[in-house]
């Protein structure tokens, strides 16, 4: 399991406002914050900045590795805030997030991630727009993946978005996600499979409960890369538990270490 | 989605009491109350009383239809029980809980399946007690449904149960079960799947998130009819978001209106 912290995202107005202030301190202990609770990357995100989204992702990037070694997802479709936050990383192997399989996003992001020797995120997602159906992601996956494995990109290093949709728009967008993760985890054991959790609920009340199961259920569909906050112990108990159901925790120690050290609400 | 309601179990202290002391009105609401909350079955078990069992079981069927049509899973492996209670039921079509592999138990409850043309709840299990991996379960529950439908029960009639053992005592039994399932549910399409929740968590804490956690891993194995508390609405709220999920509820419907009922705690 590969746990990206999604906190440090200028759509959040604390954090909008604490990288408009320079608040450093803020990010900093948010990052922080976010590796105690057990993310494996930290997430971010400036492009609520637009023209200015290169110079807030350099300094995002810039202060957070003051403080800790933990590699970053760096979260832009925007090839030149990428790069010059690439220019500046420091820590352990970045993730792009995210590449398309849309021509000129796919052109543009590519050759930052060979240039710097980058993990990706790959949507899918092309030219026609966001897909439809369980065959049409499998076919922009396994696009993605057969270009991206060309250039010398190891599978271990793609990570696939299925593109979940809101299920109070569509009946089925809930099993289409999860058919989508089944089949790709089945072609691509070595693959990693990523998703936000919380487009599934878009629109509906309790939203909280949707994220819950459809984390759970992903999981056991083959996910193995939410990006979820961290500090949410109530998702952060489910995960765990998730785990040990999936037999991915013998005897559920890690379960049992992290509800000891108060990580879990139960 | 079939609800078994888990909650008049003598094993439930106040349970016991009021079959002790009589207090009919006291297992009245009980089955009122699983039946408002969303059961489509009470499950009715005096195995507490022993030698008393069978006189408990029919005064519980006795009171519970004086108050409502809901019919009932008569809880019990004895035979001399279910038969008493059986001669007094007047609801809809019930179900016995439970046959098993074992010769003896087999041969003693099909009778009442087929002279009170009951449902059956089947569990994984035989002479060599409770089976350790998935083809074993598979080779008992094939057996079990083979045997049944030569007597002329139809699959529909047929619930499995496929024994869930504590993750905490091994690692894959989480697995065992969620794959036992699966593969039950990709041989008989028609058939029910049935499954108590609180094993899985048996002998660690935070018991309530792995049963949360379980329930929504099983519906996506093909488990449709939980025995469980309908009158705990956290877990409701995720039965309901999970049929969601699961592409069971269009536009969620069924949660949208359960949830402005007050059904749900999320």
């Amino acid at each position: 399991m590969v746990i990206i912290g999604e906190k440090i995202n200028s759509t959040i107005k604390s954090v909008r406002e604490a990288i408009e202030t320079g608040n450093f301190q803020y990010i900093q202990e948010l990052a922080l914050k976010q590796c105690k609770a057990g993310a494996d990357y930290i997430d971010v995100k400036a492009g609520m900045f637009y023209d200015d989204e290169a110079s807030r992702l350099e300094w995002l990037v810039n202060i957070i590795q003051e403080v800790t070694n933990i590699p970053m997802s760096l979260d832009s479709p925007n090839a030149k805030a990428l790069e010059k936050a690439l220019k500046v990383y420091k820590n352990g192997k970045p993730i792009i997030n995210s590449i398309t399989a849309e021509k000129e996003r796919y052109n543009s992001i590519l050759p930052l991630v060979l240039e710097y020797n980058t993990s990706i995120i790959a949507l899918c997602m092309d030219d026609n727009g966001m897909p439809e159906t369980v065959d049409e992601r499998l076919n922009i996956s396994r696009r993605l993946i057969d270009s991206l494995t060309r250039k010398g990109i190891s599978l271990n290093d793609i990570y696939i978005d299925p593109m979940v949709r809101p299920i109070g728009t569509g009946f089925d967008y809930g099993i289409i996600a999860l058919e989508t993760i089944r089949r790709i985890r089945a072609d691509y054991p070595e693959i990693h499979i990523t998703c936000g959790l919380s487009n599934i609920s878009f629109g509906l009340p309790a939203r909280k409960v949707f994220n819950q199961a459809f984390l759970i259920s992903a999981m056991n569909a083959g996910l193995d890369c939410p990006i979820l906050d961290p500090l949410d112990k109530k998702l952060m108990a489910f995960l765990f538990a998730t785990e040990a159901l999936l037999g991915n925790d013998e005897y559920c120690m890690n379960f049992l270490t992290k509800y000891r050290e108060g990580a879990f609400d139960t």
